[in-house]
């Protein structure tokens, strides 16, 4: 008997290597007798089977299997943390940093976490709030981060970083990271940022390229609301990119406002779930001698 | 009518510029009506008083009042958090990143302070086990940081590190700084950490000089149980030093466990203390134009 | 008597804040009996003067006082240098790296270098020559450096550099720098570069928010042939900066090479001068307590 | 017919897994009819010839052949470069920045050598004079690094620096690496130096965990004279290290002044070098796609 009765299928968009591990699975899910609902994602991928739109997937599944690789878990992510339906990646061969399960070992570590043997990981997003003159005229959610950049040719924008109400500091350069813990090991770790623990509560700040020479990354609390605004006279044209999949265009009378989201997302593990191994393999830090 | 009636005067030890403030503060508590218990510190200051020890002032005082630079309150720090002793820091006329008041407005905010007109923050603070072949030696506590590095000539040691019992990563480097969130803009910053919140639960580590080009700063919960150990065959002479005031010869035979302190350090502030203020003005990032 | 019969005055296009120093500068000129041509950058100055293309400015000059910040030089430098006009570079009240002479003190630094009283600098440019296919399509030069990045969303490019036809690296990153010294306390300073000495035969590549972690700035000599190519199967719109005020498209067909120009710009300063006090107060370093 | 008749062999002082690569390499050069004459390194190897000081070595040879790690070679180098001997590095398994021929190809390798075919590289020395009280106290050279550093406690160190006569700036800070090309890839990339081309006629200075946020590393010409002093009232003690190998502590009183040598190293390396191939799989950069 398992935990999980319905189960979704999202596909990395049109990848047909896709298509030998999405048979699998299907015809290991159709063995337990656990009903699929396979995500429009996998519409091309000639399996046969009828496709349903992202939003029936979410209402009718209590568990979703993400075959792809960081990317296509961080667009899944996005719709599903909010409907609290966990997740797990299935990655295409190359370890992720969130898709962790290999395609050789996927039925073997689906049979353990379908028996209830799992660990279960909160992700916390962030959610963007676009107010144009005081007017909220956009929203976002972020698993990974946010990115304010410019846009087009190299020159610097300059903007104001306020937390909690409070002045932080003015800055000049090509932009900033506010990254989750999940995203502390993606743009903002290009950009020098710190690696973060997944479960600690908090939001990290990274400028890219700063001009300030005595500009540091910071970190900052969870529950701070971080307002960003660019400030200079002639400022570059600016853009906020979400997980960098959605993006917007940002002028001096925008405010982008950034907190976290109440709801995480529910990432699922095997069991063996090490995230130290997962940061020594990708980082090439090395194993122990 | 104040909050506050037995309160406790420690002094950067044998400073004597010191003494017109301590006068000023003296004279200001006993116009009070307030008890004062003077810290040993200030024996050799001439200032007609009977000194104490600072164990007999942590058991009588509610309050303590730290005249000296951030070095002062680190040594004051680590006597008063484990008594649920407050502390307030004034300098000597720099701003501290702890000591914020300056001698010239001491009077005025300790009359706010006194009359129970303040923002108390709560400090974390981090203690150190050293065991010997699997036996404690000896403890430590640090307001700021751990720091272990080679002690004498240039040569890197190698060191493992595991976080809860799991493996984290082998460095080779000139150390590593283990700091809390008030230690993330002292030497942890030097050697590239991000600063932190002071709220923030969490402990930064950051790498001296690292080898490994990939070593990154990693910022982990506040409730990890943090372990390190020298790992190389032919280390150099190491040392682990706890905010820069104590330290111990470490060997191949020693393991390093820290852990988040119980007891913060409750320190007090003016009404107006803006934590980003100090940052700016500590670490020149201008004002807002 | 002086050195200089010919001077040319090239503004900063359209600033009317300088028509009060342009106008010192004629008077002080006149005074000399010196020849003036103006450049026609100058045009909306209200100066009463003619105006002459930059081309009769260079064929005519003997030296050129460039009026205006850094940016403003960049663009004089690369029409002097090819022809060995010598350059003066008064800035507009704030100090640049090349404009180090203030409007306060401009004709007594003016007097001594009209008097053969200066200070001759070389600063090397680089020439970029853009292959397509194996055909020349486009050149350009750079006094401080050539940028190739990402050109509108935040997706990292992948690029091979070679140099003197020996395979580098191949990098996955936002971009890359590539600045004479001149440049090296600009963009590539942001990214993390090294500050060089005007005077090295260096030209320093500095990989920007580079996701290889080992990347590192390299410093080459100034005779080496650089290549860079785009590589990645599935590379973001790239572009081309030079000096950040021209730029052009770069596609997997391009193969950007960049050599340094036999011809530096000849950059005149007064006796007094000291790059090592520019770069203090310009990066805030402080002078010698 | 050979271009070398005596060859001195120097072996990693007292390392008893040297005695195969030694005895293949003694009975390749005997066989040659190439006089050997083996250094007193490696006097306890039970190589049953006579060994000889190191001062007979470089006056008799015309080639020397170091076997060990880059560590045994700097300590060669310093004896070999002021003599115009070439230097041959043998690796022990490990390919090294400077020992970069591996026991299985030497005697290939060292055919080649021998027959004149190979790429002869100047290799840059600094030579360090450290003055007390304006009297010449000692002198070292370094094919890396001079290190001036904190020894002992973590306690910063104050100094100035000065370039050519010209003040630079003040640092606090655990210390400063003076680094040749050569010495980009050791101690210096490790605080976060640039890799600077072997070739370049360069020295950097790279400073260790600076206070000073805006510090920098710098590079100069060659040919600057370098001078540092301790400048702060309650420095630390300090040490100067050479190569990590010769050692002397700094004082108040000290000026250490720092030059190229004259005469360079002569590193001699088979013709299918590639100084970025090394680089690539030292640094782990990858090789090209």
């Amino acid at each position: 008997m398992t935990h999980f009765r319905t189960v979704g299928i999202i596909a990395k968009q049109g990848d047909i290597n896709l298509t030998n591990t999405l048979s699998t699975l299907i015809s290991f899910l159709d063995e337990k007798g656990i009903e699929i609902v396979l995500d429009e994602s996998a519409h091309d991928l000639a399996l046969q089977r009828p496709t349903h739109s992202r939003k029936e997937l979410v209402n009718r599944c209590d568990l979703a299997i993400v075959v792809g690789g960081d990317g296509t878990i961080l667009n899944a992510a996005r719709s599903l943390a909010c409907c609290d339906v966990p997740l797990i990646g299935v990655n295409l061969g190359r370890l992720g940093f969130l898709a962790d399960i290999s395609p050789e070992e996927m039925t073997q570590r689906l049979d353990e976490i379908l028996a209830g043997n799992y660990i279960e990981e909160p992700r916390a997003l962030i959610g963007t709030e676009i107010f144009c003159n005081d007017t909220l005229v956009a929203e976002y959610n972020s698993l990974n981060d946010v990115v304010l950049h410019i846009y087009g040719d190299i020159r610097m924008i300059e903007f104001d970083i306020c937390i909690d109400g409070c002045f932080v500091s003015s800055q000049r350069a090509d932009g900033l990271v506010i990254a989750t813990p999940t995203g502390s090991t993606a743009y903002a770790l290009s950009g020098g940022g710190p690696i973060l623990s997944p479960s600690l509560p908090a939001i990290e700040l990274v400028p890219i390229c700063p001009h300030t020479l005595t500009s540091r990354p910071l970190v900052v609390n969870a529950n701070s609301c971080i307002e960003i605004s660019l400030s200079g006279q002639d400022n570059a044209p600016a853009q906020a990119a979400f997980d960098g999949q959605s993006c917007r265009p940002v002028t001096k009378d925008d405010l982008i406002r950034i907190r976290q989201n109440d709801k995480p997302l529910r990432l699922l593990h095997p069991n063996a779930y090490d995230h130290f191994h997962i940061l020594r393999a990708k980082l090439h830090w090395g194993e122990q001698p």
